[in-house]
């Protein structure tokens, strides 16, 4: 009986690979390098030929593996149609279908903060709810959102794309979407240090961070932990901004829970007291008991979307 | 073989009970008085009465039909669990068990405005697709959303309460909900007329405004529709927040078409396209090129979305 699944995270400079049991443990994982060469030609025969010698290395037929799953930096629809992978040199195609045609598979494609979002759910931050919003913060701000266990990929791919809400109609800066005043431009790592810079050189008040030379998401929470009155104003801005969003959200899908990963993160317990203290002043009275998590999978969340994914 | 359905759609002064096909063609429809008194407790038994009374009159027998869908003004899980229906003094209960026991049928309820947009999908302005959010403009603002043909009912049956987002965090007149900022201060019959005031006794401007009394939505549209400069401005205002909103909303469930209805739509055209007008400039480029259609259904979208949801 199959009884093992892949899970596939493709990123811009490595994929990484796991194996999973059908019951969600991870039995090994490896990287192998993207070659965004040729228009990114190579990627999926690199990962079919990565997935077949791992088969031989652990002795496993066919029979036995489920199928594989697979997150991409794009958005993607239901079919696993990719629309675009500016990342990886990619342009409109199905990369399910192609997948699965060379490992003769069953194969299942998303948007990787998708699919972050259904690993969450399955084995991270969000285990035990099957109606999730999942909003990594890293150099850029991603989400996923999962709905009666299923991700809501959007008619354009678009589903979840919530780093790119106006939040600010009048922001000047430009994000890098084009637009300006998207999430993004706040609640990322890059965007929290961008508004601290700000601060810095708009005024002489005094701070610790004057004493770092390229200031990161890190320093400034870490500051601010220590009660640097000005790092400290920066987490809170951030924080109205992420729990305002939240509070869209929440009218939108109302979620069980929002679960918050990506390296901004690993503040931990502060950056949940910050967004939940904005989101419980702009919610709306029925779901403004909606709670928050931190993420818990780590870099390895895609991977197990995906196999999750496949496991339908 | 079954081929009727019911659709019901409950209001706080009366019910309208529609008798469709399974195909979607409403055969007759009438109204009774919502019983109010005694906590509501004698709604779901008139309503109980009208239908079998109905199927007497038109000598169906219970095998000639489906079940019976409802709309009710409050938040309902998806299994039909009422959390609270002010108007109608109801409090917490399965509304569609009780109902389903007292008729001997099927029985699907949902919120009114989300049983509007199944509607619209069905047989009005979202016919044809299958991923549509339903604004609703009335004396507020409701909202439903559909995605792959199903309501989105939200864990607290918040789902689609889109009236409710936080649209202006720096607001001080307070929304009926509590909050301040809410989306319906702005875009509903109700905000249009309250920031048409603001700005008639704020200024000595010029406007057509002046010569009536009591200024509804309606005269504020013919008059910019006449160019009226100050009431131009206040249907301005109105695409501005409305369609930041819709570019919000699309970045988290990115539907196919946004489907315009409720009161203020009678306004036609100019509410389409200057609600269209904002959101291409703040949507996310993805799910820049979404349509908006006008609603077609009118007071009936209900009744449809409940026949519509109990088809399943």
């Amino acid at each position: 009986m199959a009884s093992y699944v892949f899970g596939v995270d493709i990123g811009g400079t490595s994929v990484k690979i796991g194996l999973f049991s059908a019951e969600g443990e991870l039995l090994d994982k490896w990287e192998i390098t993207t070659r965004t060469d040729d228009g990114g030609a190579y990627i999926l025969s690199d990962i079919a030929a990565s997935v077949t010698a791992k088969m031989e290395e652990k002795s496993l037929a066919k029979e036995d593996v489920i199928g594989v799953g697979m997150g991409v930096p794009g958005p993607v629809r239901d079919d696993g149609t990719v629309i675009k992978c500016v990342n990886l040199g990619w342009g409109v195609f199905n990369a399910a279908e192609e997948l699965s045609r060379l490992l003769d598979m069953k194969v299942k494609v998303g948007n990787d903060a998708n699919m972050a979002a259904l690993g969450e759910m399955w084995q991270g931050g969000g285990k035990g709810h099957a109606n999730i919003v999942m909003v990594t913060l890293g150099t850029g701000v991603g989400g996923g959102i999962i709905l009666d266990g299923k991700m809501l990929a959007g008619v354009n791919g678009a589903g979840g794309e919530i780093g790119h809400m106006t939040m600010d109609i009048n922001e000047t800066d430009i994000c890098n979407c084009g637009k300006k005043g998207c999430l993004e431009q706040y609640a990322s790592a890059t965007g929290i240090v961008r508004l601290a810079n700000k601060a810095l050189n708009d005024t002489d008040r005094p701070s610790k961070l004057r004493e770092v030379q390229y200031i990161s998401a890190k320093e400034i929470f870490d500051a601010a932990k220590s009660g640097d009155e000005l790092a400290s104003e920066q987490v809170e801005a951030l924080g109205k901004k992420l729990g305002l969003a939240a509070a869209q959200i929440a009218c939108v899908v109302d979620p069980e829970v929002f679960v918050i990963g990506g390296g901004v993160s690993r503040a931990g317990q502060i950056i949940l007291d910050v967004t939940e203290k904005y989101f419980r002043q702009y919610a709306f009275h029925a779901c403004r008991n909606t709670t928050f998590e931190l993420a818990v999978l780590g870099n390895d969340a895609g991977m197990y979307g995906g196999a999750r994914a496949v496991l339908g």
